[in-house]
């Protein structure tokens, strides 16, 4: 018998990861939604509360009313679904919020179904909340929220994620500057052509950084973690971006980079250890600025979304 | 002791392999050059034979003499070299004939010296050799010479090779229509810049394209074998081009593509059964036609570049 409620935890994602650009992202553990989905008599999706962040309440309003709503119109189910969502991530943040939540309402009416679905189709209905955010279907944090660990998005239509090695011992960092950024100045500030060689440069980066996820060779990842076609631009959009970067780095993480469209900063690490001090070189640098700011450390989460 | 001669045989290689322009390239076996390197009292570089094809015996002009002359004026052995090339590889056919060449020459010396540089040096040195001919330093044929199997630049400035897994039981085809592309020609038809959308799509294959190598996934390695970036420009150069690359899939091939700059077209297949069946294939396409073609069928060359 399958069961009539379920309590999720749908984890915080990056996006992009340096050389990737909307195509690479890993999962999150310490930092994510919390939602309570239960079947209904009545036909439809009901978000019935909504704690952390004001957010709407109208089903075709709301990201993971949308996802929910595309998935009911594909299972065609004799009920109905209502959807508690206790928002931890905030929205702009660049950790995926507005993925998680997509993510979310989905995978939880799934397993309330009995999962007709696989992982490809969950995030398939998934993007359909996302469009609602971002204004087109993207996957690259939804593919991590769902799959967990590092995810390549190798198309969206049609959908086709592939679910790559997570190294052991590998720890995120997250500095989240409490400054907004809007996706139309994130998107206007790019070019919409480069040229042939950055591509190249950039192409070879994920070629080396697939490889050093699946070989473990830190060294490698490192080296694969530079991003030459969008940080150059995007990073103007964020205050004290190069200090936070360089402290990163000079404290011995892997890499550093803008976490989705930004303003979040992720880093990579070999071991807690290090995630932490690196935490606290990007924290300093935060610190002596009016500009406030959150933190996170993490382990990579290969198991993405989980029932609590 | 070492030796005072060396026989080699020095393969072709195709390069770009579709979706990973001037950073992927993979070793053929059944087609390559032959060379003589002997131990020469006299000090410097001396070409003593040339067969096959008409190419300049004076070590300067002559890609193998640059590449054994930048070795030379590292190592300074206190002796000399003389080279005999005997040329299987047409030049200009776009399956590493100068590089064959290039790497050849100081694969051989560095043997005789009693190999005190490792793979990545002596691939840097032929990097000045390939320059001769091809006007830039690049290492996407000589990468697979040297190391053989599948390989990825993952820069140049430095150079850094990474080997990649060969899957077992993958053969290659190659067709060579015996028509002259310039490289300035095939330069000039590349636009200098690309809108960011194709670029994603050929980093997500590129990214696509490693883990297949990893995975042993045959069905993944034919999704990421396209190419957005330079085909549709590079193929206009090439008579046919389209036709040969559709009979080769119609018959099974994982893909098909330009090899290098041209004019040479490969494929990549599961089996020596289907490699020969898409070769009747794209035979069939040129034999209706005036031009005169070549055909190769190989297994992907793991060892590179071997003593006779």
């Amino acid at each position: 018998m399958t069961k009539n409620e379920i309590k999720i935890f749908s984890p915080a994602t990056v996006a992009n990861v340096s050389c990737g650009y909307d195509v690479l992202g890993f999962c999150l553990d310490t930092i994510g939604d919390e939602m309570i989905v239960r079947k209904t008599e009545k036909k439809g999706i009901f978000i019935t509360k909504i704690e952390g962040y004001k957010l709407p309440f109208e089903a075709k309003k709301n990201v993971a009313g949308v996802s929910a709503l595309a998935m009911l119109a594909d299972a065609q189910p004799n009920c109905g679904f209502e959807i508690e969502i206790y928002k931890k991530i905030k929205p702009g943040s660049g950790i995926g919020s507005s993925s998680a939540s997509a993510c979310g309402s989905v995978f939880a009416i799934n397993e309330l179904l009995g999962r007709p679905y696989n992982k490809t189709q969950v995030t398939d209905f998934a993007m359909k909340g996302e469009a609602l955010a971002s204004g087109s279907e993207h996957a690259d944090n939804l593919a991590p929220g769902i799959f967990g660990g590092f995810t390549l998005v190798k198309s969206t239509s049609p959908l086709e994620v592939l679910q790559l090695p997570t190294p052991k011992d590998m720890y995120a960092t997250i500095i989240h500057p409490q400054i907004e950024i809007k996706t139309s100045d994130a998107r206007a500030i790019l070019p919409k052509e480069f040229p042939l060689t950055d591509a190249i440069t950039q192409w070879a980066n994920v070629g080396s950084f697939v490889h050093a996820l699946h070989t473990n060779d830190y060294d490698l990842l490192k080296r694969a973690l530079h991003d030459v076609i969008v940080e150059p631009h995007r990073s103007r959009l964020i205050p004290h971006f190069a200090e936070v970067k360089s402290a990163a780095l000079i404290h011995g993480a892997l890499g550093a980079g803008i976490s989705g469209a930004g303003p979040s900063i992720f880093t990579l690490s070999k071991g807690i250890e290090n995630a932490k001090s690196v935490e606290r070189a990007m924290r300093d640098v935060y610190s002596s600025t009016t500009i406030a700011f959150e933190t996170y450390v993490s382990r990579i989460n290969t198991g993405g979304i989980k029932i609590l």
